[in-house]
């Protein structure tokens, strides 16, 4: 966390040749960020706004750095959200097989989930994050002042994995990433004063990432939401196509709900958490629409999950209570299907 | 090491989704591939022979896996020779973020040399594994069955890199390997009676890498002759279209002249050993023409091998004798050009 990305950087990448992916419309909010790469000597790619994480834009990065020389000891900074991290981690992760890379978030989402844990993938054959690899960045530098432009539907689609991450640490957690979405509902601009909220979101997906790098475990957690959240942002996308959907945070906010609802059918989950999830979604959070015509493509991407051992086994982590998530819980389609209809009914749709 | 590859297979993918890859032209030398896939459930993908390791492979062959259900605790099985190792090795790599991967090699250079040690990758902006990953093969079933029907000039690749191995082994190892070429271009089947050399030259790799996974340091003697060797092999690309020209090893076989050369030079070699490489060479191997007005040009392809660390420095691994190998020597543009100069002289071209 920095309020003077200059430094940050500097240190980082002293006596190594440096790359850096910008996204267009950061580059276009934040003009500082380009002459800062022009004073630090580094080359730029502007992707088009918003960046597609796709094959097509990996080629992109990949000519990019070997057109202007890259070699195995650069490093590549990536500047922009969830889909810039993603998408120049892989490409770092692949590029001569392997560079470093940084990442400096500039969306909330990138910021407390994305660009954190070495996760990196592109979508392809319409799944999300169907190739990709595990890589940890040697840095991220969070620096709050690079979110001041962001609109609030943005900062609502991070505040999707802020709820997600307090539901797996703590009743605390959870209440207060509730209650900051009312906050920021009133002045999203006060996110930049969020610093703490960030640090401390962030500082459980590291601890948590540190116990299991390849998720063959623990890391399992943070899955929470995601199974059917995914399963919202993908028909979302096929509906609206990749400029209108909804956001990945907007989707898990979504996804998490359904999550509760198993958690209290088959864990005993206190339900006023669901009540607290729903009361929040139904307020700030416009619903992603579906009928009980959809349900069968739901469960159709939920079987791809890349946490499923075998495509007729559904996988969810549940909570108990917050605080204390179960990974690998097998669900029967009857329950989620079961749960997609109290959650249509919770939110009204 | 197997003559039973049904058994190997059957134990490594017990209770595993399994999927493979099939270059087209072992599967018609060796109907008994496919039918073996079929009885173990095994869904095959067949390449084009020869298969081209570029990124239009890697799409289809992550949408075969996509489309066929693989999910993370599938496994990939390659059958081919390097290009089928490298690809399929890159794409499981990076499918769901990484699945195993096992290799069966059916040429003796993957046998020796590509099959083993987890380097993956394609060939992308006309650079060679300018894409890649590591990632270490969970086994590599060499069955010598199935190299009885190798053309003389696959053969000739392989024993490129056994050459190479030998030299940076032992002196017992590089002679041992420059007698088996006359042997085996009398009769190019005896291959399958040399199990010995090839699990020989296989367990030298191994050793080696297993020290050094990441090729930090030490695993930078196996790139002994691919610096001028990959420059020889692209050269030649371009010339003579993917089809027509020098395979691997052979232009390796080529750049290990090169390589001796500047160790004599450099680090005082013996010359006898220059003098037999280039005998076998002469005989055996059909020289990759080049003339100085190509010295720009394999100068620049030299200059982009990834164990450079900056465009400007040329490293080789060199020789003080056989079985005493140095790494990441700096030679000037000026001695590479006079080593050009002495190879070409050496090989009457």
């Amino acid at each position: 966390m920095t309020d003077n990305l200059r430094d940050a950087l500097t240190g980082l990448l002293v006596g190594r040749g440096a790359f850096a992916l910008v996204d267009a419309a950061v580059n276009s909010c934040n003009p500082e960020v380009e002459s800062l790469c022009n004073r630090l000597g580094i080359s730029c790619c502007i992707l088009p706004s918003p960046p597609s994480k796709n094959l097509e834009s990996a080629a992109k990065v990949w000519t990019f750095l070997s057109d202007n020389g890259a070699t195995r000891s650069s490093v590549l900074v990536n500047i922009g959200g969830g889909s810039v991290t993603d998408l120049g981690g892989f490409c770092a992760a692949t590029f001569k097989r392997g560079i470093d890379y940084v990442n400096c978030p500039t969306t909330l989402l990138a910021a407390v989930d994305a660009s954190l844990g070495g996760k990196t993938g592109i979508d392809f054959n319409g799944l999300k994050n169907e190739v990709g690899a595990f890589r940890i960045p040697v840095a991220t530098i969070i620096s709050p002042g690079l979110l001041a432009s962001l609109p609030f539907g943005q900062i609502l689609s991070g505040m999707g994995e802020v709820i997600k991450t307090g539901f797996i640490h703590s009743s605390e957690m959870a209440r207060d990433a509730l209650e900051r979405v009312k906050a920021l509902s009133e002045v999203p601009g006060r996110i930049v004063e969020m610093g703490d909220m960030i640090r401390r979101t962030a500082d459980v997906k590291l601890s948590i990432v540190d116990a299991d790098p390849l998720e063959k475990g623990l890391r399992k957690v943070l899955n929470f939401g995601h199974t059917a959240g995914h399963a919202f942002e993908s028909l979302s996308m096929e509906r609206s196509g990749e400029q209108g959907a909804a956001s990945h945070g907007h989707a898990v906010a979504q996804g998490l709900l359904v999550a509760l609802v198993i958690s209290h059918v088959r864990l005993g989950l206190d339900s006023i958490w669901l009540d607290r999830l729903a009361s929040t979604l139904r307020t700030h959070f416009p619903p992603i629409i579906y009928t009980c015509d959809d349900y069968p493509h739901l469960l159709s991407i939920m079987s791809h999950d890349k946490k499923n051992p075998s495509p007729d086994s559904i996988r969810f982590t549940l909570l108990e209570s917050p605080g204390e998530p179960v990974t690998d819980f097998e669900v029967s389609s009857e329950e989620i299907r079961t749960a997609l209809d109290i959650t249509r009914d919770y939110l009204h749709i």
